[in-house]
């Protein structure tokens, strides 16, 4: 591992040489070769030193301890160390990584390519002076935003707003959202001179009495307009006060899909009933409903799944009662489903009104439809709106995925890794059930908490590194390069734990 | 100018040659010389080509407005050829900047010892691997705290919470009151099976009826929390639901303060009177007000100032009725006060028991009390839960203000521009009166928003670019670097202008 490690030193003092005659000669830098693909990078397997914390993470936990609450730390990491899909944490411990940051790594630790964008000079004042993007853009922030964000536009989009998070990505969907529905209501009017005073003290007519219609199970993030859509675990909720607003079923489907195709469409069938009563039951409580939002798989919540057409219904009922549908893709978008968008496997042309982002997208923000443009300035605003740095990392995302034909790459891996879930629970059914996926979006769930948790810790410990989401569920989060060869690591690891389980 | 540039761009180079040496040795990257103050690096006044916006900017606008609404943009930015105070535009255009993106840059633009943090290898990994703070973070990360946030905490804090813009932090900074009192309400026992059972669908007990009181003229941001204590303009709340959250008055005091202390005192007063009666109000109400939220200096309702007795005598309010007392330095904190925090103006070894910050500071976030801290992890939360390379840049931030000992060039660059604007409205009554401010965050007041904004555009046509805030008020937030030599380039702009003003 040492010769490995130094070898890779040396590779990285070359990188540095090379970029240093573009530095010299003051000329624009081109890349003259294309990088290295990841697995040529990365490691070949996990590597264990000790139990996972180790005794560098525990120290740390121990200082860190001083200033933050620690309780939700795994462990510390070795970033600089970590390549590919393999994290390196403080301890020497080498990992295979299928969380990912809670799935926001797109390609992988130390991808070439991003450090390329980082020692790019071109490229060195947009990190050093992040601009106020709504009052004063810099001079390649339309081409940024077409050779990125536009470039993977959602269909029927072509406009786009870039925020800082993805909570700040759906606060401001649903102001649009809001803004729209109001905007409607009055006719395209200006507000009344009552609307405009009493909304600078909270009160209706100004500050409307509107809602957003949202899922049992959703998580839309834990600012307080997003935290009033997120019902996934009550720790995140309790005690912040909420709003009002209607909570329809998420369809509690049977896995595999096709096998129940009957039972589940009876299921979805009751929820979008549902979701028309309180549309209804809210429109006559004076609260009516100005949007829907939705995951296309609810994550947090348990990756529950629904059918295409279960949400190809949900976006007709959006239609017929006037209320914009919004698509969280903050966890699913990215090309984790094997398409760009997991919500273009509903094969709709019209599919949303507005879709927000972030994580693997490494900016949040959302896609909007023109009608959901606010119609003035400063109603849809604030100091960053993004960071145009993030931009540049996500323009070459994008071309690693193109050029190393990664969507079709998760849709091969995620075959493969969801027929080895279901081998697994085949052979260890009193642990496991309901595995399910789309691309490498997939999760399989353990008997019970506790033994979800105990096979989880124990992985660790042996070099796979997972998350959990719902009540029992093991989630798997690869990043893009994640490839066959990681698929048979993690099946390995997880078949050996099973095969010790008592 | 031309043969300055080209200087610069040999310099440049001569900054990477340099950089390469260590890069090439593969040795850990050591600053030999201390860098240039950012005066030896930058331009040394306006130079204005065109009208502003101009021919350039007008297309990126056109371009833009396909994809964003775009009425708020002022032009767009060359921001590598920006240095220091200047910022140049896309037409060549150099403007000497006191609005510095809203307040958000602190040393300047393009400051050699923020492009050095990019350029160091070591600093690489920080940049490209985003981690998930809250459960993965990097080796360096309590280290970092200690050296950038931590090592300017406000009295009596030893805790921080990184996040990533302004709106988040005053979002989390109001979640960990509501927890902070519930768990007294509860007298820190579990929470009961109704609360945890009520929380999932917004309803109270689990969701409670608390408030977070507010003053009129405050902005604290643009979610949906922060919105509802936010009352500066209709525009930025208007067709957005709110709660019905109590609001006081914010003092409408005389300027110069020194001068109208009696009066002042008695407004104040009244103010106070007003804030204990809405807390009484709203515990009637069964909204009991959990925490109280307000801003050391109002800035974007307009500049309005108060004196350390209203703040001691709030902060004692706050105590006395068992509200949290969160004072939000996202604009006045970092130093442009001429102290790292406003609120050390005060005086008081306790003067609050959360401080939000953002904008010059980098990273969002809030320092707190033990106490604000919640009692379980996950409860304030987030994927990213701010970004490491930000502190990077904090670090180096603080130490060019300790080196340059940049505050106390604040306060003596502040004094000159208060003159200066002392001077400007016993010239011109007529035009402009209220001149107020504390370090170099100051303001003065046009007789009309239409006098306002018409000074406004002729300042940038000459080469100053200043802010509006409030009604009718210029405001002024020049980075830490703005010299005295500064402040007489813009007096005498403003007297030119003020000078042909019918």
């Amino acid at each position: 591992i040492k010769t490995k490690l130094s070898s890779k030193h040396v590779g990285l003092n070359l990188f540095f040489t090379h970029l240093f005659i573009y530095f010299a000669l003051g000329s624009r830098y081109v890349s003259k070769t294309a990088t290295k693909t990841v697995s040529e990078f990365e490691y070949d397997a996990p590597s264990m030193k000790t139990a996972v914390p180790g005794p560098k993470s525990q120290e740390l936990l121990r200082q860190l301890g001083e200033i933050q609450n620690v309780g939700a730390i795994h462990f510390f990491c070795n970033y600089e160390e970590s390549r590919g899909n393999y994290l390196v944490d403080v301890d020497g411990n080498r990992m295979l990584d299928v969380y990912t940051q809670i799935s926001s790594i797109p390609i992988g630790y130390n991808h070439p390519a991003l450090i390329k964008v980082m020692t790019n000079p071109n490229n060195v004042s947009a990190f050093v002076n992040r601009p106020a993007l709504g009052i004063l853009p810099p001079e390649n922030f339309p081409e940024k935003l077409f050779e990125s964000l536009l470039s993977i536009a959602p269909s029927g989009m072509n406009r786009v707003q870039t925020m800082a998070c993805g909570s700040c990505s759906n606060e401001n969907a649903f102001k649009s959202m809001f803004i729209w529905y109001r905007n409607k209501e009055r006719g395209y009017a200006s507000p009344s001179e009552q609307e405009v005073g009493t909304c600078m003290i909270n009160q209706s007519p100004g500050c409307p009495d509107l809602s957003i219609l949202s899922f049992m199970g959703a998580f839309h993030g834990r600012t307080m307009g997003c935290l009033a859509t997120t019902h996934s675990k009550a720790i995140h909720k309790l005690d912040i006060p909420s709003f009002d607003w209607p909570i329809a079923p998420f369809p509690k489907l049977q896995y595999p899909l096709e096998e129940f195709v009957r039972e589940n469409a009876q299921e979805e069938a009751r929820c979008l009933e549902e979701v028309e009563d309180l549309i209804v039951k809210w429109r006559q409580k004076g609260k009516p409903v100005a949007g829907i939002v939705i995951e296309p798989i609810q994550a947090e919540g348990g990756d529950n799944h629904a059918s295409p057409d279960f949400f190809i219904k949900l976006r007709n009922i959006a239609r017929k009662h006037g209320c914009a549908f919004h698509v969280d893709e903050v966890q699913t978008g990215g090309g984790t489903t094997g398409k760009f968008w997991a919500h273009e496997h509903w094969g709709l042309d019209d599919p949303a009104d507005i879709v927000s982002f972030s994580k693997k997208l490494l900016t949040g923000g959302y896609y909007h439809r023109d009608e959901l443009q606010p119609d003035k300035p400063y109603r849809i605003f604030n100091t960053w709106m993004g960071d145009p740095s993030k931009n540049l990392f996500l323009s070459e995302v994008l071309n690693v995925i193109r050029r190393e034909n990664l969507l079709e790459e998760v849709t091969r891996s995620g075959k493969a890794l969801l027929q080895g879930l279901y081998s697994l629970q085949t052979q260890y059914p009193h642990i496991l059930s309901r595995a399910r996926g789309q691309g490498t979006f997939c999760a399989i769930d353990a008997c019970s908490d506790a033994t979800r948790d105990s096979i989880m810790l124990k992985a660790r410990n042996k070099g796979l590194f997972m998350g959990s989401c719902g009540e029992k569920t093991i989630r798997f989060r690869p990043a893009l390069v994640f490839k066959e060869y990681h698929v048979h690591q993690l099946l390995n690891i997880l078949n050996d734990i099973l095969a010790e389980h008592k």
